[in-house]
């Protein structure tokens, strides 16, 4: 199926500025996409980028050039319902997958694919949808506070049935720097590779392992 | 199989202080053990507690006074390897279990049970090992640390076979306040209503969705 990855560049992951800078910050996110892209392609299905501006240019060692692109300016709730459109005749099913999901694996998307329902939803850490799958028009996204709560109430109110994958690596999206110890400790793609060559390593310091850098210091 | 449950009463839960007063942190500690005991058994396993000592008076919606405990006063580590000795003849395979895992379901036992290798493991949130069976006397745990990495170290050091369970309910240990927004947005025991009963509420005000007393304030 289409499985469209919604991607902006315009700060991306901001709550990582206490340990990457900026710069580093559009880097990584752009690492996390392209593991997304592979995944969604290894997984036998097409992947989509939605962004609210095109694209720049591309890190060599991710090569999105041949990703289909929808530009689109508006906020990420109405510019993923304009692509949910889609569904209905002719589209029975159409995936939405955060760009922000390095753990997530060939295997799991098929668990989510091969959940039944009207919607079927891998829920992200801390309330949020982090992949959907959508196979009735009637439904639509709202991904402001805890989106899976509400859009489980949602599919619920349009008489919807709604089946929920439960996935580590999918609920996996990085935006707290304590999320890039997931990333060290499960990823193999680019996103890891990334922050190992940043030298970002597992801080087991304290009660629950986090990350510190090797230099001591952030880059400004 | 029987399936070893840690469990200490004191000062449990100890991270949930800006939360949760000292009784409380207790409570809800078993409740949460509570759950996990009731999940094993709907499982078609054999709950065992690990103590450090004798429990004492138990809830009265808890009760764990039919289920067989052992006591040990040493640290997790020593205590759980000491269980791990039963593995061999006539102990084909042992699960360990953590006691703050209220969002594990039968499924997610089941996929634990189900998984091949030599250990089977669940990874936690943070580099922990939230839940593992072992079927091979050579393992042993070090529960330290990044204990996940740790223990996949030490098992292909001594050639044994790993598999691992993508589950966010078996990675959903409850340590943090943070982590008390995955019990009221995924839970269905006794840890969520204790929670409810509390005053804890989803507060959907920041970035990820975390909690907040109801009455805004903690009691002493």
């Amino acid at each position: 199926m289409r499985i469209v990855v919604p991607y902006t560049g315009r700060d991306p992951k901001s709550r990582l500025a206490p340990v990457l800078s900026g710069p580093e910050r559009r880097a990584f996110a752009r690492a996390m996409l392209g593991d997304v892209v592979e995944t969604v392609s290894a997984a036998g299905h097409t992947p989509e980028l939605l962004v609210p501006e095109p694209i720049g240019a591309v890190e060599a060692d991710v090569d999105l050039g041949d990703v289909p692109t929808t530009v689109d300016d508006r906020a990420l709730t109405p510019a993923v319902d304009a692509v949910l459109d889609r569904v209905g005749e002719g589209v029975p099913e159409l995936g939405v997958v955060m760009a922000d999901l390095p753990l997530a694996t060939p295997t799991a998307l098929d668990r989510l694919s091969a959940a039944g329902g009207d919607v079927a939803v891998a829920p992200g850490r801390g309330g949020g949808t982090n992949a959907v799958i959508v196979r009735d028009p009637a439904f639509s996204v709202d991904y402001h506070g805890a989106s899976y709560r509400d859009h489980r109430e949602a599919a619920a109110a349009a008489g919807l049935s709604v089946s929920v994958v439960d996935s580590m690596r999918l609920a996996t999206d990085v935006d707290e720097p304590e999320d890039l110890a997931e990333v060290l400790l499960h990823g193999d793609g680019r996103a890891r590779e990334w922050l190992v060559d940043a030298g970002i390593e597992l801080d087991t310091s304290g009660g629950r392992v986090g990350v510190r850098r090797e230099s001591g210091e952030r880059p400004e």
